[in-house]
């Protein structure tokens, strides 16, 4: 980029902005240290949260974007940004089988939070007064984004898979007062895929509007093929029939924080975002970003990374697909592993790559006690010798749901969950797993 | 981060996210071409937008944290982030003039369109039923998220100089339907100051609440000293007794996109937030930044880029004040320079660092075309002889309000705008206003 600013011709740098640059190798070193206190997100001792480091493209995408900071907001602050943003947001389309640009609107958010945010206000606008479904799995975020919009939410059972509850969902919407459904391909919890195609049919049959929040399994559309070390296919085709879908590029996409996007089968829905400003949208016709987003500035850096991304690594089997199988294989490979031990016991059979298990015991409390001592005694070896694994609230009776009959002596408890996003994990869970077994 | 990570062990990288270099660095390539279609944000022949790259500390401090990717949604997903983030809302907080922690809640977000939406939020929930007011020239994102927030928004008249008219204000909150005002601090129109100090004497007396926008704004704090080249101190200080305040980093804070923040005044608001989840906020009891936070995933490097600036260039007048300065200056400069021209009119003077201006003529169509002929002939240049400015939308109304009178022969026109938010403005202003006389 060094070579376009130049360009424009030399500019003396305003000496305001000067700093010494001993002080900020020093303070850069400071950084560095402090970033220690984090969690080794990159390595496969790394089996906790949904956490890994962006691709080297999504990394070298995103730098030399911020170097010139678009904003793609408005075709005035990131015309270049904001054409690759319609780029890969018409990839993201078509992965999902809807049809081509003009014919859905979509775009990039900061996160999956707000293009959930923005599907439930489109929601709200398309059926006024009426409800939002989502399952008690589903994430907070919907009861919470409800609220936030003044609507009303519902959660519907989940069944012992933990996925939506199709006669209660028949039954709630025969009710009346729902106007959309929230399907979720899969939970961020467990990674349970609702049968989105079974919803659908049921959400029409009550004209019903469906929006599927696959911020986290989204991609898994690419290893959707009903293959051993692939996904059931049925939940992910149907997604192209739907209303509207969330995915963020953020967790199996590569990227770094902060990138989300919406999907809206129906470009009419613009119409609920339109609004004018007195000073941007002057140098074209052409549709500003801003124009079908709630957000106002918005990082190009993270169009161009992505961008870069998929250039290199497509969405295909062959391309992005081939990241996610490895995790899928690992989570089926694990759970194998867990189910054959004495030790511990599998709290119920991996949809797609997050893995959750138990130590077995009697009761909830001590379930609770090692499962945490487990995860405490991991994260405080040394480095070189650490294992880093997340927990789960459950209850009792999810548990004795799932054949795991505890005594409810306490509440809730933790059990431990895993999600193998990164692929090194399918090498990594012979050890993973005796490692754990160590621990217990 | 190389050392820290490789204490972990090595670790075999999987095979399917490796790359063709050659394709790599073609596909870079054509990504620095596409970028080429850009504005020169970072040249002072770009007066235009709100925009500029962001300081090199900042970059440094992104990229550091973006190479392991914490998430600041929780404890769990960016421990030594997190802290930065407190760091640096601590120094916000401070700069306003509020108590110190935990006598405030704030945060960072993701833009200042979510920040400004968790305040009107937290607006709603403190005075549920009642209407928002804020002046014609506030973002227009008020009453957009008012809309998301089903409260209604009230736009109070704007006085000549842009600002909100406080015997409006005055007649508005007597009719008590009003829960919340919200002061702008600037415009990011016209960088127009409500007269923050006298909004809040009014709404105390009404027992209303005040947040205050100063998205655009806020760094200006620095330099609201009454100086010649600072601003009127007076709206800045009164900040510190408001209810909640929103700043932008990405703005004056050298940041890249995106850093907004929110701070309220009362911790108490807190309440609002709250939540729980299954599978976070485990690893620690205390604050975990998602429980006061409407967003989820959060980049963890914007709140290490905002840290290792702020250590460079610290909240001070000596500090980021001192790189604020010089564009005030150019402000007044120019300004001085359009009022004793003959071909111009400055549209009303600056009270920031952004100037708008008109061509002088009779009729509002023919200072519109002008206008945007100005605008796209100084883009149409060769970039070393190019000049880039922004357009503002007017009617005659409001240039007659303020001593221009035109004839309204058309509702509304497009008068010339420039943001002078880089202090190596401040040089250029001679030739800015030369090359700008050359295009009339």
């Amino acid at each position: 980029m060094a070579a376009w600013m130049n360009e424009y011709g030399d500019v003396a740098a305003h000496p305001s902005q000067d700093v010494d640059l001993d002080a900020l190798a020093a303070a850069a070193a400071d950084l560095r240290s402090r970033l220690r206190d984090n969690y080794p997100f990159h390595h496969p001792r790394y089996a906790a949260q949904m956490l890994k480091p962006p691709h080297p493209a999504a990394v070298i995408g995103y730098v030399t974007a911020m170097l010139v900071n678009p904003n793609n907001h408005a075709l005035d602050g990131g015309p270049a940004t904001a054409a690759l943003e319609k780029d890969v947001v018409a990839q993201l389309a078509a992965m999902f089988g809807f049809p081509e640009a003009p014919r859905h609107l979509g775009h990039l958010t900061s996160s999956g939070t707000i293009a959930n945010l923005e599907a439930l206000f489109v929601a709200r606008e398309t059926h006024p007064g009426k409800a939002i479904a989502h399952s008690a799995d589903a994430h907070y975020t919907h009861a919470r984004m409800a609220h936030l919009l003044g609507i009303e939410s519902v959660a519907v059972p989940s069944t012992a898979d933990g996925t939506m509850d199709l006669d209660a969902l028949e039954a709630l919407l025969g009710a009346g007062r729902v106007g959309t459904v929230v399907a979720t391909a899969g939970s961020t919890g467990l990674g349970a895929v609702d049968p989105v195609h079974e919803i659908l049919a049921i959400a029409r049959r009550h004209g019903v509007r469906v929006h599927v929040d696959a911020a986290y399994g989204g991609f898994f559309r690419l290893i959707a093929d009903d293959r051993p070390d692939g996904i059931a296919a049925a939940p992910f085709l149907a997604i192209s029939d739907c209303d509207s879908v969330v995915i963020d590029p953020h967790k199996h996409g590569l990227q770094p924080y902060g990138c989300g996007a919406v999907i809206f089968r129906d470009p009419g829905v613009a119409q609920h975002y339109l609004h004018d400003s007195p000073y941007t949208y002057f140098t074209s016709d052409d549709l500003h970003l801003g124009e079908i987003s709630i957000e106002c500035s918005r990082a190009g850096a993270a169009a161009a990374a992505l961008w870069l991304t998929l250039r290199l690594l497509p969405l295909t089997p062959d391309g992005l697909g081939a990241v996610l199988r490895p995790g899928r294989r690992a989570a089926l490979d694990w759970a194998r592993r867990i189910e054959e031990s004495d030790e511990l016991r599998l709290f119920q059979p991996p949809q797609l790559d997050i893995v959750t298990y138990l130590p077995a015991r009697d009761r909830l409390s001590e379930v609770d006690a090692v499962s945490a001592a487990v995860m405490a005694a991991g994260m405080a070896r040394p480095p070189a010798d650490s294992l880093f694994l997340a927990t789960y609230g459950v209850d009792a009776a999810a548990l004795a749901a799932r054949g795991h009959p505890v005594e409810a002596d306490v509440p809730t408890g933790r059990i431990l969950r895993s999600v193998l996003m990164k692929p090194e994990s399918e090498a990594a869970v012979p050890w993973l797993h005796e490692q754990l077994l160590g621990l217990l």
